[in-house]
């Protein structure tokens, strides 16, 4: 079992592994040019909101390296860059606003580049302590050792440390707590099968992967006691948004009087809307049902409806871990 | 729009429809050697329980053309031959048993070969009749034009004639009672995407594939009025094992309301079993998780748990519509 790491600096030099390559292969892109960091997080080579934030602010920091023009000129064309890259990814306006900060009030100084380093491994380790906090508080959930079903990759591939649902999987498994994983497949993306995989192998915790479809059967089966996701968003009332496929499992929990439990970081909770019917929900491009990993599977003239996020209504979530504390029903954040 | 067609006998040889290779490319076997029909059904290149028994048939029969020897050897040898492609389809067992009675009591005739071949066509329209009753009846649960949804792939391409769930659903659209069809991919074969795109797009109904993670989504957002699916076996109390998946929506349609039916011919119930709970359920590889069309997408040393059916209890169904009536709850079969 082998160490990896999602992102890290060494020395002057990014270190991103190639989520696009895994889990077949396992790379690392090895870069201080900010355009590459750039393009990494615009073709997926580094993934999860939280840190494609983490890998902005190292890319804005990497950017003032030996560099000795107009400073005001180099921040603006970097922090623009670098936000067009994925522009709906909440994490990522946060962490260039905090280099923002951080570059305004220190924009005449001659340590600017180291500065901006500190600031960028400071969000970084603000992401870490998030999950650390998120896993411990997870702890209370389980009275007794589980077997635990998942969806999509909520890991280390997708923070700048443990994870939000995965890392309060692993945390329990490294108490005793975790019997078995059951990772969804996740289409179309499969980044159950990709990544989550990955990362329980890693982490040397049983596991198998099963088709979306087979979440059901599992469950009826007595094979699952507890579901954990994670979330992209969550509603004042409880609502929360998550990849497509994560509702219907909530639905299943409730036939199945399983547990449904929710993973994520106080900064997911949006108080501004009310409930998830304010979320929008925009939908992926046909071609990634229509081709699997670049292999042409169906027509291109064949219409696909493939939503990228679905609502779960707060009534059907057990409880919500966040790095501060678990919540309960009713909600009201 | 042009016409396909899965099985047809043209003169002397079979004509199959590849199903392999389907969407993309329309591609006809055209064959009067029974082994190439045998390989045909090992391949998946015809698939489908009915669709395998009329193949079945077919090859049987062609198996006498000009033969001079040993009819008695030979008929064993085809029968033994064709019986172990796919051991577990019940319509293949009834298909050459139908085929070894016409043959018992025809061994010495002359015109075995015709014999043999009208024989073949008799089961092949049997199974058109059973399709043609099951639409018809299926009308009924239609009071008003709706948005179906449907998993795996249940038409033309699965039997020998117009097929269960799906041609409920065409002939339902043919008398102005469809609007939509969203079919599920169908995870791990892709049945949906793949083949009932293919016979939607051919029959001219506007659809969309959805990944299987989705349905409850658009349940949710009211674009489901009725669930078809069909059935592999149907218990005496009404439990029905279908392709996984279809439990899962079940329990979707109970939540929200909507309807869901079965669609299979009458000799899919078995009476010799009370419940679903006398199913046994087999798994599939875990390499059709692992590789997608030849494509390999995670590691093969990663666990696959892929059930190849599931069990829907009777008291999620809301009507079992056979070649005979619709059957409505409880189902005492």
């Amino acid at each position: 079992m082998s160490e990896f790491f999602t992102l890290k600096l060494v020395g002057d030099k990014l270190h991103i592994l190639d989520q696009t390559k895994l889990p077949l292969v396992e790379e690392y892109i090895i870069t201080d040019d900010p355009e590459r960091i750039a393009v990494a997080i615009e073709r997926l080579e580094v993934r999860g909101a939280p840190a494609i934030g983490v890998a902005a602010g190292y890319g804005l920091a990497i950017g003032f390296k030996n560099f000795t023009g107009d400073v005001e000129e180099r921040f603006h064309a970097l922090f623009n860059r670098l936000a067009s890259t994925r522009p709906t990814a909440v994490n990522l306006f946060y962490a260039l606003d905090e280099m923002k900060k951080s570059f305004d009030e220190n924009t005449s100084s001659s340590d600017l580049y180291q500065i901006l380093i500190k600031k960028a491994v400071d969000i970084h380790n603000e992401d870490i302590e998030l999950c650390e906090n998120m896993a411990a508080n997870g702890l209370e959930i389980f009275d007794s050792p589980k077997n635990v079903l998942t969806h999509c990759n909520t890991g280390q591939l997708a923070t700048g440390g443990g994870g939000t649902a995965f890392y309060v999987i692993k945390n329990a498994f490294d108490n005793g707590l975790v019997k078995f994983v059951h990772a969804d497949e996740t289409r179309p993306l499969l980044q159950g099968s990709r990544l989550t995989a990955f990362e329980l192998d890693k982490a040397g915790i049983p596991f198998a992967i099963n088709p979306d479809g087979a979440a059901g059967y599992l469950m009826r089966e007595g094979k699952v006691d507890l579901v954990i996701t994670g979330a992209d968003r969550i509603a004042s009332n409880g609502d929360s948004a998550n990849k497509i496929g994560t509702y219907q499992l909530a639905i299943m929990c409730q036939y199945h009087s399983i547990p449904f439990y929710i993973a994520a970081p106080e900064t997911t909770i949006d108080r501004n809307i009310s409930s998830g019917k304010e979320i929008k929900i925009e939908f992926r491009s046909g071609d990634e049902v229509r081709q699997i990993s670049g292999t042409q599977v169906t027509r291109d003239n064949y219409d696909v409806l493939s939503p990228a996020f679905d609502i779960t209504p707060s009534e059907l979530i057990s409880g919500i871990i966040t790095d501060k504390k678990v919540y309960r029903k009713p909600y009201n954040f």
